[in-house]
């Protein structure tokens, strides 16, 4: 029973969960677009399973640890959605005994080097920047591209599988048809690529696309990891509804300051990570209080929000008295405003029912 | 040996570190201030044993769960540096078995309970808030105080050790000066207290003040933590130089792309956290690339730093060639902006010759 737990804890709404996978699939497959979802959200085997439960096969992880975590779970088809460096090659020498293998390359250098040193044939893909800024190849360096492709078609293991992007500026955007603006010149230049470089596969990264989009049509590939989640911060670009957010710290009323309208909450930074999103007057909000009805709906509770976190305390403040929701032996839900990275500082997550479920943890 | 590790790793620095104990401990001795350190950053058995060695005895934590951990290395004498709230009760109950505890009570309630509930005497803190606004008792409202110590005379179990405060606005100080200017009053307000309520002990928790203050003078307790490690914030402020830092992530470059200049580091906010400090121009540094030179000196490299975080990747940009320090087989050293958070990421640490320090990881 969640009544039982004496700390800060995690909880999946199961059904939500559910919900949003059952979702996404059936939207990729009318579309016949494969989902790989990346993994790197949950870290969990449990999770991983309900995503196996609607046909997933295959799955996208950020590093060689975490993909051997979900080999041991029987998943032998894995993307690791990271640049390759040469550090992280005995990590694959051991993966790929377990594995099909696709992966992210860069340079000549380290195609030659896999095709070496691993035992097995390998899928890479181009990770293309198309302006953002990030990781990857600039989308107008098709000579570089070129050569690479050229490269993997005179090796014997390097067999190129398309082309990767995974574009954050999507959540800049506020609202679908904002997300929709952004996403589309991203998508013409992968289409762009795909036919100058046939035959290749296109692949598409971020949540907010990946759930306002209307169909994946001529999109091959959709790997986003959030949306398994959701949290604030995809409620605030619009990717989804606060109804469709799947996870939720509750957290203990440490000290209820009435008469200073300010409750201290048992959630830092080291339960929620530091990342907030800034409110319409200009605040920092850490983690939204939610109410949590018995009915199964969830709203915000008012304008109630962690508004400055140190590593264990979370303050929320308040400007009336009708606002107050707190009292000293109580505990508050809180929506995370990033749940990939609040779901990376817990060691498990607990079901609504309290039931425990098991993740991965640092590594 | 550091060479042979193949993902992002956090580096102690042993001497360093060890001589941020001794300096400090030297320095309480001096004043005959008591020295409970805070170890919520370290989170360590064998780190914790290095203070032992200086002569410590009592220990400052966050949690119970914290304080178990420690327990089990034989620390008997605890702080737990946070509100007491009812639901920590049952890990109380246990721990009070293996350690005598420090608590922070904030209400009457409270203090019945925990002396109906628990079965040994404890001590316990009125924790002070000087106006800083996060959680305590506001300096002002000594009736609620006299009322807690009243009640606290009354009860077998409970005993009134004295006032706790940290001041997390010296954390917005810059040099020495301004940090003594904040703290200041705040010691005023703490022996106004102490005289009031007396026999009390006053107790000071921030490192910035612990760094720079000349003496403790009438000070009873220091818990600082950070000094430990220290960290790039820690520089920014002025409690110390680069050359005190005793922590540093090792991690690989990830890809460098030399026409863009820009580097992507494989060390993102699951290595760091999303804490941040803001540069002169206004920039967020998430992460300082330093040089580790084979004399043992530490210095910035130039102006790198990580200016952006996902969730694995950081990113330097760097604007002339001169400032290249990268290639694709290497790795850098980054001074992490918040070395509680930092650590609070890693399941250990090694140390430069690359053994292995254990640690505890999230609970």
């Amino acid at each position: 029973m969640l009544d039982a737990i004496q700390k800060p804890v995690l909880v999946i709404d199961e059904d939500r969960c559910k919900r949003n996978i059952t979702r996404i699939t059936a939207k990729a497959k009318k579309n016949g677009c494969e989902f790989r979802p990346h993994f790197k959200t949950h870290q969990s085997i449990a999770v991983g399973r309900w995503f196996r439960d609607e046909g997933v096969k295959g799955i996208t992880v950020s590093t060689p640890e975490m993909a051997k975590y979900f080999a041991n779970d029987g998943w032998d088809d894995i993307t690791i959605a990271f640049p390759f460096h040469p550090s992280q090659l005995n990590s694959l020498l051991e993966l790929e005994q377990r594995a099909r293998l696709q992966l992210f390359i860069n340079s000549e250098d380290h195609l030659r080097l896999l095709n070496n040193q691993l035992q097995n044939p390998f899928k890479w893909y181009v990770e293309v920047d198309p302006d953002y800024g990030r990781s990857g190849i600039h989308y107008t360096h098709t000579d570089l591209i070129k050569k690479l492709i050229d490269q993997s078609e005179s090796l014997e293991k390097s067999n190129f599988e398309g082309f990767y992007v995974h574009d954050g500026r999507t959540y800049q955007a506020r609202g679908k048809a904002e997300i929709i603006e952004k996403i589309n010149p991203v998508i013409s230049i992968l289409k762009d690529l795909k036919a100058r470089f046939s035959p290749a596969k296109i692949s598409l990264g971020d949540t907010p696309s990946a759930s306002c989009l209307d169909d994946f049509d001529g999109i091959d590939i959709i790997t986003p990891g959030n949306l398994v989640f959701y949290d604030w911060m995809q409620v605030q670009i619009g990717s989804c509804s606060l109804d469709d957010v799947a996870v939720f710290a509750l957290l203990p009323v440490a000290q209820h300051i009435e008469n200073e309208n300010r409750a201290i909450i048992h959630g830092g930074a080291v339960h929620l990570s530091k990342d907030f999103v800034t409110t319409t007057s200009g605040k920092r909000n850490y983690g939204q209080v939610i109410h949590y009805a018995e009915d199964d709906t969830i709203k915000p509770a008012g304008d109630l929000f962690l508004g400055s976190l140190s590593q264990e305390h979370g303050i929320v403040k308040y400007q009336s008295d009708a606002d107050n929701v707190f009292s000293e032996h109580q505990r508050v839900w809180v929506c995370p405003v990033h749940s990939c990275l609040t779901a990376n500082l817990f060691d498990h997550y607990v079901t609504t029912a309290g039931e425990k479920i098991e993740k991965r943890i640092l590594s």
